[in-house]
């Protein structure tokens, strides 16, 4: 932590700080400049001293600002984990080498439907299977999903066709339910902060899933993985969707392609990135889906439907079977040529 | 619903467009234009029509976009419901006429310390008590709450001091556990889509003090009251308390004070401000706490701590004492010059 | 400035920046910590030394980040000018203890409705008026103003009037023309980094209005005006007029008005706020223009218009000349109880 | 254009609508719904009549808002311009089926420094040599750029080399200047909407190279396009550079790669992207600059320096020479898998 003093601050304002931190169990370390001073605290302090520390210092006189100098996260730091994770669901391994498909509709609308989606996903090559049992949804009016009955269906659908599923559960106390027909557990990305469903996800020791706030820094991104990881649970996947956009009338969110060289390079996790609800445009899901295999990350998450026209949500973000298949050839050819296996 | 068809679309797809809408059981309305046609839906649609509507219309050949017409929340709309809303708690009225000061410390720490602020607060002349017992909190390491302990302390100092009490709930499961020690459940700017949490809330009956999400719009914030008064709970303050800035180093949030008029315009709820964590800062509360009163806000949500420099949470932004006095001085002040009754 | 280096960072590394700081010429200061080390530079930097050391430090082996600790701007930093700058442009003084109005039409469009207008303005009771000859407008097709047959209209109505006059010059070569016909110079908010503007007009040594752009930061304003102070000219007037908001379907900006105790805490000059922008919409203008008031603004610019209907440009946000006499009379009743002069 | 009616809007509200819309020369088209009426004006309408109806109409009795049913674009519209823009600079063509390389060093700083870069961005195969003579910078204490003596530089290096050159002109009166030493002029972010110097853009009959403004909409960087089409000049290639962002701890900007699909769908001009001021920092170059390959970009501009070390500005996201060629290869390999022309 360094404490920059104003200018013309007087000796006695900095002997003050300097006193303060000392009475605080820390060794100051004076920084004497030609305009102004600033005051290290060398240590490293925790969370809660760095609050603390921060509303009594930058309420003394003559402190011009306090600054942290290092990053909160500890379990989500590659800094301190230098090998990447990979994280491993049955047959399915997500991590560096691999790029991975999770594809299938946005809700589990019926057994059929589910039954038909799970099928051309697989057809198609991908190996995670998604739908939404429980749905966020914006307005009280629209389609909640079918909670339970999905879930069920997600289960037999997996048990039928052999594929790795993933499932969003909204809050804490539905955590053992989900957990117990789903392979991997998603986290929304208005769910991101949901400090008591990290914690029981965490808990559950399943695969977590793990959705970027639409205004989430990255900071806080990691920070809500290390809620995760600080339950014993190292199965963390991170995804970017999107973040809060400049301009909504041509797509619905905007795509942080960057993050993902970013999360990569701060963390050890796998990233994947959802390129439907990172635009919320059927037709601009196939080139920023292969930019992102091209960014470096781990996977795409993809919805597509048997009819988008007839989906009870998010119908005008999905793929058709027939732009999903396209897709997945592309994908396995730039997959060849990036070396990385589907 | 209007269909804004392409440039140059023929008349057959003008005439598939309408036929669709046919088959979809309503009528349309062709507005021949000179250099291209929309193409209405007059009768009024529910949500997952709308959604459906739109996934099928704008997959159609020759449409350029679709557009919704009207806004799509009912129960917190002032259209529908033109009288303003006034919740009564105990002895407080929190709606028009009145300025309602909510003033307390960030977390309640102990019995000793909430009962040193209840009574500083009562001296100063607000009305209700704030305090969290459960904490929403950024990184893992960081002070959670006193909890059920919490939750147990608040309701002590109520009967003591006789004061209101408003106090966050983070998951629906903790509704009930929650509402038998405060009179007003506050649901946090994280939680503002916590749905479960929202749908518990209604039920519960109880005052709802719903913060707005950083990154929500106007329609997002009203549709998450509307999943509240849609349980059958008329009873929502809404709280403005910033949204994601563009520069964060002078405040952690951009105050929106402008959706004050707005929200009081389109919806009949009361609104209050928190120029607390809608700054961040302690020394900018003040003047935005009385723009606050002047740009129309129902009451304010103010951080104080008997000593800020102790607090276990978010202490730069809480007023000492004496600051939280000479601000209900000049609010009063201002108040009276108002004619608003505090 | 301190560099902050990697947690494990070694010997060789630390040795091997402060090796390089010395041979730039600077003294390191090393400060050890617990899990990392940092190394400040304690003497101030110019801005380009500062851009290459940043360059050649975060380059090298083991650093992580690299920070600056002091405010990049100086002549319009409150630090060195303790004292609040008043400017007076004839017998209207902008600064503190007085709140100024700017009055006028968005453009002006004719001898008659400029006249009309600033005789409204003066009865209500405002002192500067505004209206644009040269206006930037999105699309080339959207009236661009009268340009200079529109200065001589200012400059004839100032004259019958009396009035203070302010308009927009869009570039460097127009600077010493509009200068010639206006009071005071307004650089628009598209303008706020357009620098060889700003650099004409601190050579003017006329006042400068000077507007923050769209997505501009607290520092990105502040050295905006610092490019017209140091051309020796110290009138210049901060405008904020809204940033980009996270929702444009109620307001067409944010209105950022927590800006304005901040720009008052670390700059000298007068702040003014702009509620017709900062919303774009005429019926919110009366309680933000009011709320800025208190929020210690130095004065606000509002847009009316003889007749809002019938304006060339952004009628929707101009208020009517009844709407701006009631303005103008809650202005004086809360100058009144504020105890400033109008 | 369309007006949406209040919930119970009386019908001599609706007729006054219609009244006045006929007074105004159109014919309304009245769409009865059963909760609310809308109000069609069919007829197509200038900008400013726009700006005039929406002010007359969102102003009257019963209005609850004017919505716009086409793109205010219609020179930078692919609808009116199905087919794709080629610019070709002497033997360079920006446009489909090829990918053009924009390198170099933010400034030319000497005429050794600059030919230096640019045999090193020739020998890697790049066909356009930026660098910039006039820097817009954001403090005033920044290296401004050498100005006339920087154009000759370029001048002299492409006539040496060979290069195609982009440099910056800052206002319009230099653009005829810069015309004269430079093939391609780019518009900067920060010039985006000077709309002087646009239109002399557009009269010099140059290709221009014009760059998303930070927080500009897709239909605001269209029209900043609109107004160099306007003067006859259709040689404009456009730049995504980034938007504001989230986070400004990891990246200076959010690059918002989907606008390129969305670019190109809408607008026929060929769309670069710039992932050195996209991300700020050049170890995330390489991934952004493979990714917008994939995206469908034509092309990517690169900041490269002999030595970045000692750059006088932007150091930080310059590559080094090793870094810039090892770029290369990896976009000959992509394009040869892509089968774009180098």
């Amino acid at each position: 932590m360094i404490i920059v003093m104003q200018l013309g601050a007087t000796q006695e304002q900095v002997d003050a700080v300097a006193h303060v931190i000392k009475n605080l169990g820390h060794e100051p370390l004076v920084l004497p400049g030609e305009d102004r001073v600033a005051i290290g605290i060398p240590d490293s302090l925790g969370q809660d001293e760095r609050i603390r520390f921060e509303a009594i210092l930058s309420a003394m006189e003559g402190v011009s600002k306090v600054t942290q100098t290092s990053r909160p996260y500890k379990l989500a730091s590659r800094e301190f984990h230098p090998q990447s994770t990979t994280v491993r669901v049955r047959d399915v391994a997500i991590g560096p080498g691999t790029f991975t498909v999770f594809g299938g509709p946005c809700s589990v609308e019926s057994y059929d439907q589910f039954l038909g989606a799970a099928r051309m996903v697989q057809a198609a090559g991908a190996k995670v299977l998604r739908g939404g049992a429980f749905k966020p949804r914006t307005s009280p009016y629209s389609f909640q999903g079918l909670a339970l009955e999905g879930l069920k269906i997600i289960k037999q659908v997996s048990d039928e066709t052999g594929l790795v599923t993933v499932s969003e559960v909204m809050s804490g106390d539905m955590v053992s339910v989900v957990a117990e027909y789903v392979d991997i557990l998603q986290i929304g990305a208005r769910s991101m902060q949901n400090f008591p469903l990290l914690i029981e996800a965490g808990r559950s020791m399943k695969p977590i899933f793990l959705k970027r706030g639409p205004s989430a820094t990255i900071d806080e991104f990691l920070l809500a993985a290390e809620y995760v990881l600080s339950q014993g649970n190292p199965n963390v996947i991170l995804c970017e969707r999107g973040v809060v956009p400049i301009d909504r009338s041509y797509t619905r969110n905007t795509l942080d392609l960057a993050s993902v060289p970013v999360l990569k390079e701060y963390c050890q996790l796998p990233v994947v990135v959802d390129p439907s609800h990172g635009t919320g445009v059927a037709k601009y899901v196939q080139p920023m889906a292969l930019a992102s295999m091209v960014a470096g990350a781990d996977g795409v998450m993809v919805e597509m439907h048997p009819d988008p026209r007839e989906a009870l949500s998010d119908g005008s973000q999905a793929l058709t079977p027939k732009q999903f298949e396209a897709l997945m050839d592309q994908i396995r050819g730039l997959a060849g040529y990036l070396e990385l296996s589907l």
